[in-house]
């Protein structure tokens, strides 16, 4: 990047499961000016989430748009206003955004939330931002654990994974993490304060979780699907609730899965155990709530009382790879791209 | 029957699929004596309901111990205390028992209501009894719907469907029935006041559901599964609720059903709709709640406001057909067996 081209990564073709490199296509153009009432923003961190597989089908999941062939990769932003013709807002400002996978972009300012100073501002995209929401809003409207019971989180060291098992943990929840990988699980119990975590890639996954839940499972926060849940779904008590933020085990699924057909099975289990199984997405939750989600959890930062972990890669071009490491487990902590440094 | 014998309908072997003849086995024996606080109950209903075939399983259900070989099949009952040596209760006095399929039973009275007066004592079996109570509790704690909404009633005129409803009906909501066959159908509107109903064994049954739907389904008050929650997914809108109270369309699967699998597909739809789907048994409602409940069912009912449809069959010899009608979904109302005159 220089100071009159700027850099986008745009959906070059629908992946046919896990998107390849050619599945995007990096191109160059000038920078370009902010019209009346829009500010220009230069990108610094851009969030990497697994809802970005969905947007690349060629049908959107319903609650957002999917990205055009040819057009920008979307999503979320924490970007420096560096050109204004807006009223509301300064050169120099760090703002929430949704300029996705560029150097820069224009906002008619709609869309943008204006920081302040942050110490760190990426966490804005991660525990203090969608995925910490994420975490809090499953946790509060359908998870609803109660001091005692027993809360399991798949993803554990992921970045809504993470928030959740540590808010369960302070509302005095016993909670029992699932991971992929010896030092994800170390991580998760010696740094998380975890009760326990399993790792999922270990032999007798099944029978290890069921050990270390004795007491049955209250909540399911589920991002994941596939064998997790078949690993949960036996050990699930009367009345459990299971949030359902994401199915990441599925997003690459190219066709209709085989059978068996576990639906009767699964629709069975969810009538004899009262189980209450709902989806949701954060995006109907912002507003207000979230401006105090924000205060209370930066609170809690601040106290040491949650712990955020990031991983972040640096340079716009390494998302596509950073999203497909992101699909396949293999980050540490919530996914950030460092696209510029201020 | 005579004033010395007594007949049991015991289960003789576990079904495999729908229960056949000989899975049952009619035995008699002496009428039994009460006890010290104990009271000799004589059957004048019995109740027949899907949950029946479920405790025919070797493994029960979980809310409900299974049947063991040999014992008689369990079952609510309207019952007359023809004896008693239990202070609470009095020779002649009617209740709601569980009886099971036997013209005698000894009860402690722990799990007796006395019914007093009522001039169709069966209907405490059905709408204002445990299937009324099912919808009511159903539609109160999960569906919740809203004026203007668009309910969706599986099994639109069985013991649970007719009064979910009605009962929808009476909130304000638009309600659509799904029953099998058009004299049902036409008995869902012309008599319980549904705006449609569809009949899903007649030609392109989900494409007359959608239309019937023009605004999507907000509560599907799900009794069936199979075809019909099929039929019904696409249809949920943002938001949707699906309270869970029965699958009887998979009740008699001895086996695994073959693929493809459709769980991926569906916990795609509840996260992309933010749907609720939530088993309940109303077993874990009763107590003051049911009291309430049947005094506010008995008022609508004298009042006209709800219609309850009986489809009795005589005679205890002929339960066994009568539970394989219903699981065919052969009776036109609330299924009861009259074993006695008074």
């Amino acid at each position: 990047m220089n100071d009159t081209t700027s850099r986008r990564i745009v959906l070059a073709a629908h992946p046919h499961g896990l998107p390849a490199a050619d599945d995007f296509r990096l191109e160059t153009q000038p920078v370009p000016a902010p019209g009346e009432g829009q500010v220009l923003l230069r990108t610094l961190f851009l969030s990497i989430d697994p809802y970005m597989r969905n947007l690349m089908e060629p049908v959107g999941p319903g609650y957002a748009p999917p990205v055009a062939i040819g057009a920008a990769m979307v999503g979320g932003t924490v970007s420096r206003v560096i050109a204004s013709r807006h009223p509301r807002f300064a050169v120099g400002e760090l703002v929430l955004a949704n300029a996705g996978w560029q150097d820069h972009a224009l906002s008619n300012g709609d869309d943008l939330l204006v920081l302040g100073d942050m110490a760190q501002p990426s966490l804005a995209l991660g525990g203090l931002g969608m995925t910490g929401f994420t975490a809090h809003v499953g946790l509060e409207d359908i998870g609803q654990p109660r001091p005692g019971e027993t809360v399991v989180v798949s993803a554990a060291t992921g970045a809504v994974g993470s928030v959740a098992g540590q808010l369960a943990k302070l509302k005095g929840a016993r909670v029992v993490g699932i991971a992929g990988g010896a030092d994800k699980c170390r991580y998760a119990v010696d740094v998380l304060g975890f009760d326990a975590c399993i790792d999922r890639r270990g032999a007798q996954f099944a029978e290890r979780l069921a050990a270390a839940c004795p007491a049955g499972i209250d909540v399911y926060f589920e991002s994941v699907g596939g064998a997790v849940f078949d690993a949960v779904l036996p050990l699930l008590n009367v009345g459990a609730r299971v949030p359902v933020c994401g199915f990441i085990a599925h997003y690459n699924e190219a066709e209709t899965t085989t059978g068996p057909d576990r639906l009767p099975q699964v629709h069975a289990a969810l009538l004899q155990k009262r189980i209450r199984m709902q989806g949701f997405i954060v995006l109907d939750h912002y507003g207000e709530r979230f401006d105090t989600f924000r205060r209370e959890m930066a609170q809690r930062v601040a106290e040491g009382t949650v712990t955020l972990r990031e991983d972040i890669v640096d340079g716009l071009e390494n998302a596509p790879a950073a999203l497909r490491g992101l699909l396949e487990g293999r980050n540490f902590g919530k996914l950030v791209v460092r696209v510029a440094q201020d």
